[in-house]
């Protein structure tokens, strides 16, 4: 593996003494900035080897670098190893950023001529090139250059993956509580009211929400690479791709939406000289972003106004979740039962994750995962992204702690849940670690706070037990979570950074403190809260959380005497719930087991 | 009153025609920034009749109107009825600020001509005037006008009270724990890291501090009005009034600082040409800003490093500020006993208010109070703000709750505490009130949080247990308070506004989280804590608060069973250490009572 990539980086070097590039920016994203890029679009695998879901690349003559966060710094340390590749650690106090880090290397050219940095325009956000130019800028213009290369790295990467071209769904209105017609005439008043002609969606899952279609083109994600072209007369969906299809444009037409070949974006764009057009820069690609200025008369920047009312579900979304989250919650169950009762003593981590999966699928409605699961034992789980290898993983032996992060794909919804499983006896620093993280979750899940307060001004009550400890995790607490859509979404979030975006009733969010000791265990409970409406008084109105996921908390490696009565009662309630929601449809035996899991302690 | 408030408003309209003036923005601080300004600045009292700390007025030919937050609210609406002042209430989710405000008037003009907006540039901070502009220049720079009109007032103010001029100390190195000479050079070296040759200091507490010097100019703060201009040779003083004061030019010179008249800033900035000089925009006043830009051949603007290192007391200052809250404690103490042992059964909440002060006047080092003390019984302590009138103040009834928010200035130090009071029997919701309220003070005590950590990352910690009842406060939980310098400063603070400050070992801030009920009580329990180093381990650095206030806190109306174990162990054990610490110098009846209100529940 190593080798392959000695040889890539070499290859891209030779490219770039031959093209003029002093450095070659590689970005972990695709033309829609999504989260998890389809294979064509993973540059950053390709080119390191490193697979996890944060990672962008910059090579130079003498450097090349990866930079990525906590969650993945053993799991980048390990695979970069043997590479030359090194390690850039981001959001630490001293982190050193991609522009910054340009900005020195151009600063010690030592050489009266522009130091140049190249980058897939296509696969690189105009904000992220904004960054580094605005960083650059100091130098003098004429000290820098930057240069966009759409597919830069196709010439060396001879069998990479075409752009996907899976079959999509066209969801029934009942299913979703609005109906394309309603979400596209909501988007027009939008874009009259921020005085513009038309707007350019690139976000995948905007596109998705916005038009009632889920696809398969990306893994995880039922998404549909496409672009959308929303004006006060037509809808222009580029998606058809090298296939006819015939009736998905018949049926996309009878809602008002022309399709269109994805790769003539370009061309439409020529029609609409003299338009004011609307984007989000955040979401948009470098090089779809030098089209716009080149062909409309105005282009205007703002937040996409479908991120925001797409977190915000309506009461068929919040019904539709809630009965997802008890089916998913009685397919976690059912693992928990065959992983405590029934598996053999040598299981290992791939295949419960693999048994995890087949019970889900089991599920009506069912449409793959939401991400990998995660099926980590003992010291693995301190990886908070651990990536369960296929071939040799480890044993879940019957002490310690195991834990699996997974979710699914449903027509009903989106899950996401995290159990860390006592197998057996766990030491009292495991014990320990346990109890303060689950601590951390009660607390969030019962805090009550004022409308228009933001996640990062309650992130503190999932961590304060942690903090009390001398403990901390380096991830964040919630992040929101779609609708038969990406498991995450924006623009809410429970985490320390200062975003001020409130959390409104409606949302739904992971609440997710965690703990990892790096070659000892690693602990995360995870549940998915929906934010309510739960009191008005004279001093305004208060929200709060109901818990959507419908899962067993063991209680056998809580230290009791560690929760204050109000978390130990919470608990109890919670368990009761569980089984009181869940026994119905349970068999006999596991109904027996889970009323044992579920005492009140 | 209200009479001539209408007179006055009516002068100033009259001003206004004959000079050509569409608006006249007054604002309630000084040339200096300072939060507490000096009668002759009491510019928006002088007008309006608000006498609260926080206000700022718009007249225009229609319309007069006061802009303060919701401490104030209460306050205004009595203090602006029959002036026809119309209340303009700030920090609500619709809150209009007067840019905004401005901006449509501007924009209503209906004339074809300039809006002309008028203020005393002496009065209004550079970057209060630039957000104007910045709300104005959308509507096109020939729409807008902005006229500074030094002493705008004046000429109707005919008694307007001169610049004061009070007696200076200059502090001893030993008791300041760092010398003039040793501040000045860590200033230039900052002035020189910044790029630039001298530095224009306007804060009034930042020039006190540098140059370890202590006056009585403004109430409650111990300030010198003066600007300080340093260089890499020089260090000029602009403070001398009308008095000659050849001892303290003597011993300023002695530290190498050159003592200039007040009104001499504009002739020494005149022979800086050429010199790059640094200031802090938000302390500077529009009309120093315009001189600097005349005579300056280049102005850099940046917060002023004093402010952080001001804030981080060294370890003089926070032995010497320990022992000021004993003292201080004594004093609270002996007033609390006398209030309930020996004070009339009618006694006035100003009595009250000066038997404290009398008590405070006794200790050795006592340079005064250092904001106006808040003896509150009642209804009347649901203004977290209340000034207690000297005339016909209420009586203090053997029932329910009084609040007294007092602090003194001392040679060691300046201190703040908020008691609240149980008088008699309360009722059920005083003790909710009174309970909850200390469970959010006890809670932030107790809070640990990584370095790096800001105060609004912690604020939820003393709101949490507020808002589960759904009730909450509108001020901050915690303020900046300075070494026998202002009791509010900066640049920390434990509030809900995002300020990425983080709370760093040395600083000294309140906590005082409160509750308050229109027509019913008022509750606020502050103690000050010094943040402090408590822990380190693998997960890094945390910090934690060490409660600098030795003052017991009533136990009689808390609701024991609301309280975790944890609450309730830091309140005995605060109790005890208390009493622990005051009771060596407390005679004999005082401290046998101090033992019952001491013992644990």
């Amino acid at each position: 593996m190593e080798n392959h990539i000695l040889q890539r980086i070499e290859a891209l070097r030779s490219k770039m003494v031959s093209s003029g590039f002093d450095a070659v920016v590689v970005t972990g994203t695709d033309p829609h900035s999504s989260e998890y890029p389809a294979p064509r679009w993973q540059q950053v695998r390709w080119l390191t080897g490193f697979t996890g879901e944060a990672g962008d690349v910059v090579v130079t003559a003498s450097h090349a670098g990866l930079w990525t966060d906590s969650r993945y710094f053993i799991q980048a340390a390990e695979q970069l190893s043997g590479t030359g590749v090194e390690l850039h650690r981001t959001r630490q106090s001293d982190s050193v950023y991609i522009p910054e880090f340009l900005r020195r290397e151009a600063a010690n050219l030592g050489e009266d001529r522009s130091y140049v940095v190249a980058y897939d325009g296509l696969c690189m956000s105009a904000a992220a090139v904004d960054e580094i130019r605005q960083a650059l800028l100091p130098l003098g213009e004429d000290k820098f250059e930057l240069v966009s290369v759409d597919n830069l790295l196709s010439p060396l990467w001879t069998d990479r993956p075409a752009i996907p071209d899976e079959p999509i769904a066209v969801v029934p209105d009942d299913m979703t509580g609005e109906s394309t017609a309603q979400k596209i005439d909501w988007l027009r008043s939008c874009i009259t009211a921020a005085g513009a002609d038309m707007m350019l969606l690139s976000s995948l899952d905007e596109i998705a929400w916005l038009l009632n279609v889920r696809g398969s083109d990306i893994e995880y994600n039922p998404l549909v690479i496409s672009y959308l072209l929303v004006s006060e007369t037509s809808v222009k969906w580029f998606v058809l791709k090298d296939r006819d299809r015939g009736r998905l444009a018949e049926v996309m037409a009878s809602r008002g939406v022309e399709t269109l070949p994805y790769g003539e974006l370009e061309l439409s764009l020529g029609e609409t000289s003299g338009a004011t057009l609307l984007v989000d820069k955040s979401t948009l690609s470098s090089s779809v972003d030098a089209l716009l200025n080149r062909f409309c008369d105005d282009v205007k920047y703002a937040t996409s106004p479908v991120q925001l009312r797409k977190a915000v579900k309506n009461p068929t979304e919040i019904a539709s979740q809630r009965k997802a989250y008890i089916e998913d919650g009685l397919a976690v169950e059912k693992f928990l039962y065959w992983l405590e009762c029934e598996a053999a003593e040598n299981v290992t981590e791939w295949e419960a994750s693999e048994r995890l999966t087949a019970l889900r699928a089991e599920i009506h409605g069912y449409r793959g995962n939401s991400f990998e699961n995660i099926s980590a034992y003992g010291k693995n789980a301190a990886l908070p992204h651990y990536s369960t290898p296929r071939e040799g993983s480890a044993q879940i032996e019957r002490h310690g702690l195991y834990l699996v992060d997974s979710g699914g794909q449903y027509l009903t919804g989106t899950t996401d849940i995290t159990r860390t499983v006592p197998m057996g006896e766990c030491t009292p620093l495991e014990m320990e670690d346990y109890t303060l993280v689950l601590k951390g979750m009660i607390d969030l899940s019962m805090a009550q706070f004022p409308e228009g307060t933001a996640g990062c001004q309650i992130d503190a009550a999932a961590r304060l037990p942690l903090w009390k400890a001398g403990r901390n995790f380096g991830h964040g607490t919630g992040h929101g979570i779609g609708f038969w859509l990406c498991v995450h979404e924006g623009p809410q979030s429970i985490r320390q950074n200062f975003l001020s975006q409130p959390l409104l009733p409606g949302m739904i969010t992971s609440n997710e403190p965690g703990l990892y000791r790096e070659g000892f265990h690693g602990i995360r409970h995870e549940n998915v809260v929906l934010c309510r409406e739960v009191q008005e008084t004279e001093f305004g109105k208060f929200l709060g959380f109901e818990t959507l996921t419908k899962c067993h908390i063991d209680t056998s490696a809580v230290i009791v005497e560690m929760l204050t009565d109000q978390e130990r009662a919470w608990l109890n309630d919670y368990n009761a719930e569980v089984y009181e929601t869940l026994s119905p449809s349970l068999d006999e035996d596991i109904c027996a087991w889970l009323r044992e899991k579920t005492r009140a302690i």
